[in-house]
């Protein structure tokens, strides 16, 4: 996304969190003070969200310095980054920018230990994202995620067609909810359908769906429904997605299965930050 | 918050969770479908998030039934709301009904079982929030904290005014920062300061502070700090705050030591959701 | 979309036309009288905008009677709408309303056309947009295309992947862009590559390309690329779209070449209005 | 408008084309390549909107030249600006630059020709525009029209009184509207009245009129009443102005009927975009 | 402006006063108290901002009577509205709605003073108000100056000409700048020239001015200026306006003057509020 | 409040004063001059609201010099700051700066001569803001009142506890209120309670009240509440605020009888503005 467009998302954030300013730093921070500060991780992981905290920092006239990437890996007691300026702006930024900063590292460094697992194992299979994300954050989480090395998966609902259990309740059945969307939907998107039972997956292939979501499929199911679809030898490449309910035991298990995609929900919902704070060090005479 | 204030923020999430619009159910659901569906959660918990849930599913011309109240326990497979309306609208609002629901739920429910062990011991003390919220949330995640049962702390950064370390480090001690700061600060607000050194605190105390923030004081540390502060009968009351790598195990041992408030920021930084899903359960015939 | 997200951008129309009210209503036209109007069609076409248009009159607290649907054929002389209401506000919503309503028929009714034409010689290919809208109106351009009997095409930069002639010039060749791209994509998109020169058409599709865009091609030369790509059996389906300098004459040329989507950008970019007013034809003693 | 004001609505633009961002770009273009790109015209015209595609430019942190100015002649062919900067952003700006330039050159090149018609009879007739433009474009529509030589006319509904036909079927005669506007109205405003009937031009201008509007007036009609009003040597200067149903033929015919305003709605509910085109034409090595 | 457009600046009002809610009602009142409150003035005046307080009360879900209508007198200890609705919604709204009806009502009421005086004499002249409003909100001011009996005057820079002395500074004099103008301007706005030489007026209205301001005139001078401009009989109607440091005193020597206008920033610059409370008069079983 | 924070709501001031654009610069002051322009004040008074027109003016890429600093006194003539830059932006930003400054300056100046009576007697009593500001502009009138030497008092709702004659009426009696709301309100607030009977003062300092606002209380009544107070030997502090119809006369009274806080709405709600106005002094040959 554009600077200017995460930069309004950036402001949107620190008036969440400063109302009409800082009370501690107007009482007792004096005005012309300049100050070096360091973003220091107090645990290991990978690092997300610093090309957001240095749009923040600069966003407030701030300078900042950071020999990390999104991306790397991050070591305990690693200094992430260096900003320097007015003393009463670094206070009153702080908590937004380790609150960002922290959760993209921690989604990350989730989504990164999960692949850490398939490589193991030498799986092809893709760790993905779900639309559970913290409600408005959606674009931070979902480049969190890739940034781990996972899939963004759709990122909202106008992206891709995916027919769930709560649309084919609606309808008869999962082929005919597969056909409808191919008639009506745009040529320039995929189209997914979930299925919750085994004997819907070569009909709905050949219906023209892209990828077919495994509704609670044991490994050992979803195991079956991939090779069922490798011997039907289709005219097109049809993906397997696995959601709902996997964990860090199960996912070798699916893995193995052969699914191409493993989504999982609790990445952006029941994300655990990364422990990350920021050390004033250095205090320079006023300006 | 008044309610056109939170539709504000409500039509913000929608956003940007749905783009352009809901490109599977324009494609495969018809327009004028009436139905029913099913909030049930999947885990016990405490409900939060339930009033966002109804002006949500307003806001979109849907009528909402719920029989369960902020605050209440939730058991499993209970039916939190009953929701009924066109169906298009409910398949496109679902997920951003569900993100918010289950990230308020579950701070309430790990906020409540906090208290619960607190009450277990007859302790005084506080479970109370940080800033450390998910980015723009902050509302949110502080409603679901007091729905819990704990306190929220400063909202923002105009809120009170806290001394942190951060701050002592650009002045010379804690003491002169709360003299410092009872003279600028305005007599509306309350005073807060961070020591790192128990020699401190009755000089903090006697410059005016209203709450004193232990900074990583054992429980031990922390009980003699409180009961130096007792005998030192100031003539006004100070609360004792700790904060900072306090888990469900130490827990009861600052509560033990006669700390006023506990305030724990993973409770909003590293929330884990409630499992809670919408089913469509009742289909009518077209308008 | 959802109503609410459609009503922000019709109140940001009616701003944009109104600025501090209508001086001129304000200044004649009595407060408290009730009149109703029609909304008139001067020309034939295609219903588009009939929802906007019903939204926008309600948001004005006007009460609005419609016995057309977005997608009818419109006679010349048609009434399309009855509006009933405070005569100040009706008069101060006109031109917002004919503003979007006749922009969008028109759209519908282009693109109606041209879609007729291929009927007429029963092919099989789409007319479809392109991003070449009036700026900030993407949606309502679209959904007028899509009313139209047309295809959205991608609704913005997030929506699929398209290597296009800018993007090639900076990798080495088409095919490497291609399989760059298929390396990096989330496997939710298509990917859809623009290529000037029919060599690279079976490489493309090999490495993974769902569409292809033929710049600047002759019907001929569509038509040899399409014969190479049927006769070259891809293991999945490849789409040809044809871009560019496409006009009444040339539709029937490249639509017997059996090209599967020719896009037009001028459907949006230079849209002709469809004539439309509104006529106050009743009026009530006052409340 | 000032810059501010105006990157707001670029702002805005880029929005509503980009999403979540460039799926393309981001998936195939290095992040830190530098590029030079060439904006060219691909027919004669009238050039407008160049201020706002170097503000657009600048805001996206690109280096922009450009040796044309808004209002200049326009070559086939002609490079209109030069664009230095990040790959990546100038592959995302791209459409947005490209479709505001494209609409404003294309508004002031269709103004500037019916304006070259008119003074080669030497008319002194004014080209103006109405309020028929694109939702939420008033802004820069009108400012095309300036640039190609035409008049803005009313900028919105405060700007002046313009009592049309919908407002005198209200009141019982547009004498009377004109009298009661005259009575209500600040001072600061010009008032213009629309008329059907040519009995009552000169009672309008006597009850103080600015200006009069004709509708549908032949371009008979039209001079008998420019006629009518000269020869009544009214004590203040009063303008004609015929609107509705004006093309290039009939053009002159009003024009030598002596009215002093011509306004057309076409203009900008019909707009044709001028082809105009980006290009990449450097790579430089990455920074 | 239509009620849409200002609850949109009715709700950012309500958002700068609440912030994150109301602290007070939320401890101590119940949820589901209903409950009466009379809004009533402590002083005489005019009405003025009681169609916003009725918006702004129906906009937080609550049900308000009056029988006051804008620009009627206000007696001593007159109930203005009376407001049923949920206890919390009333005493959250409460400041919101005073602070923008005792500003209005104190500018109606300071503008209706002078207007009596003016026609206690009998004067023609109009009271008008300049741009000098409390910054924000000049549609408010302006509305309430017009209830108040006065005139808008200009409501924002692109509404009029207006030449004031620091253009005229930057161009040769006074009459040039006129001319410059009528070439440059559009036919839809009037002319206004600010003067501060007595022999400039005959030349800047034959130059085409359509209203004449004179700076720092004494009542006698300003009288001379407007015989000069009667006995030129110029063939158009040119309107005198004085502004700038009148007062009580000095107001009905300016109107003796036959000036047309006189503008006063005071009315808006330096408002006094009218002093009007909201008081909770009864209390209903909880619902 | 950080800069981006401040820019948002000085662009909204812009907005709300310029409309789309200025008329009159824009047809008569050449587009690429060079200007310098003076801020002088015409009275003598306390600065505020440098900062943000130097914000304002940096805004509109303009350079502007300033010698004197929020909190100064102001001399007659005085020229406050020097602004250097593209006449059409100095012309079109004039207003909207001297609206805000001179409010701003009005305010702490106002405030300033409360502050400077009180220290003539020795008073210790803080001069504080209420909530009766202009609608939207809390942040600019408080930040003004401390600038003169007050307190802000709360900024919004959620700022502290403040339990006035409303919310007593709908619970039994002002202790009752105290003891609840010390019971629901977060230990980080304070808690003020409005009394109207001399008899409630020690009960409600007894039940935890920090503040106690005494309504309608004569000075000589003030008195004994503070002298009751007093002798009460309370384990906590308790101030006194007065507030309601306090005047230049009786403020002298009230301070003598020893409260702490005494808060005058009028400051904000009847501001009267200081002169201040712009003049252009330097014309510089175009760029």
């Amino acid at each position: 996304m554009p600077r200017k467009l995460v930069e309004e998302q950036l402001v949107h954030f620190l008036n969440d969190d400063i109302g009409q300013g800082d009370a501690t730093t107007s009482a007792i921070i004096p005005a012309d003070l300049t100050v070096t500060a360091k973003v220091i991780a107090k645990e290991t992981g990978i690092a997300a969200g610093i090309k957001e905290a240095v749009i923040l920092a600069q966003l407030m006239d701030l300078k900042i310095k950071t020999n990390i990437t999104d991306g790397d890996e991050i070591k305990n007691r690693q200094v992430l980054m260096q900003i320097t300026g007015d003393a009463q702006t670094i206070l009153t930024v702080e908590r937004t920018l380790l609150n960002l900063l922290s959760r993209m590292c921690g989604i990350a460094t989730a989504t990164h230990k999960l692949i850490k697992k398939l490589e193991s194992i030498e799986s092809q299979a893709r760790i993905a994202a779900t639309r559970k994300t913290a409600p408005g954050l959606s674009y931070f989480d979902k480049k969190a995620i890739i940034i781990g090395g996972g899939d963004s998966h759709r990122l909202h609902l106008d992206d891709m067609i995916l027919i769930k259990d709560n649309h084919i309740a609606l309808l008869d059945n999962p082929v005919d909810a597969v056909k409808l969307a191919k008639k009506n939907m745009s040529f320039s998107k995929k189209l997914e359908v979930e299925i919750t039972d085994a004997k819907d997956i070569l009909q709905v292939a050949k219906a023209g769906a892209d990828i077919i979501m495994l509704d609670n499929f044991t490994p050992e199911e979803a195991y079956k429904a991939a090779e069922a679809l490798k011997n039907a030898k289709l005219p097109h490449e049809v993906l397997l997605e696995v959601s709902g309910g996997i964990n860090d035991e199960t996912l070798i298990d699916y893995a193995k299965a052969k699914v191409d995609i493993i989504s999982i929900g609790a990445l952006t919902h029941s994300t655990k930050a990364l422990d990350i704070s920021l050390e004033i060090t250095k205090k320079q005479t006023p300006k």
